[in-house]
């Protein structure tokens, strides 16, 4: 459920998917995301971002990650989405902890069709 | 007052208003929106999707359509416009219903200016 | 914390970060946002806009201003600000106060992270 619209400059399609990897291995991993649950949208937009907020630096070289995903996670499976989301970005592309940007947007769950034009998670009666 | 950002990959401009004009017509057709209220930005952006997901295959050939707009339409509605949207797209472009993917995220109605720096749709006192 | 997508077309990157001054300079004017808090996504997508809706018309010449923010400003402020962002785009680029589109999409303040893999604002205990 999660569309996960990834930014990123100078990346070529390979390394793109490799973050888009590190996203999805974090939201599996800490928030209850289905593995086979992936669906992303890779852009290559220019981005301006300050040189520093909360003490925080920023570089050229960012990650935005925005997460649409359904409410309901707690602080902590929160905290925890990203920290994952900010090693494994790390790790897989070379950017600094400091320079991925996570957004969640949260939604309600009957706000999905992933195909066939049903509604993919129809509220219990 | 949706704002549609549809995504697909390997269509002309000419058929990507095509699938905009079926998506459109879902709206107005099921969720009341009016006919003259038609905002869209077309996508192109690299696309990954599962292979499968909820017994629902996917192809590379996928539309994503992310629906920003005011909150409260039904479950009913909601059910509605999924099928519609997926029937539309499919008969516009030779998308299969499978692979049309849709998101609705809700707003407060007081969240839009449609131009002239003016609050579109000011809540009744 | 707005994480800020524009949308115009034909502008130079430096146009485009006009554009974005001007939409950062009302956010921080009357939306009490930090003038260090900036994070700016700049598309230019083929774009499909009515020609003239709530009794607003509206060229090929627009700017669609899609503002991811935390929930809660007033009324008050976000009228003042589609009337500040409408001027400053029309300042900066030229473009017909008609024609400058915003759309607020709110979130939970604890949906963000600015790096280091931190939750941004986390909750007072």
């Amino acid at each position: 459920m999660p569309i996960v619209r990834i930014s990123v400059a100078g990346r070529n399609q390979e390394q793109r998917e490799q973050i888009g990897d590190a996203v999805h291995a974090a939201l599996v991993a800490v928030a209850n995301v289905p593995k086979d649950d992936l669906f992303q949208v890779f852009e290559d937009p220019p981005l301006r971002v300050t040189p520093s907020y909360l003490g925080i630096s920023h570089s050229h070289d960012v990650a935005i990650v925005q997460v649409f995903l359904n409410a309901g996670r707690t602080l902590d499976v929160k905290k925890a989405l990203y920290a994952r989301i900010a090693d494994g970005v790390a790790a897989a592309a070379g950017i600094r902890r400091a320079d991925v940007i996570v957004s969640l947007v949260e939604v309600a769950k009957e706000n999905w069709s992933f195909g066939d034009g049903l509604m993919s998670y129809p509220p219990a009666l």
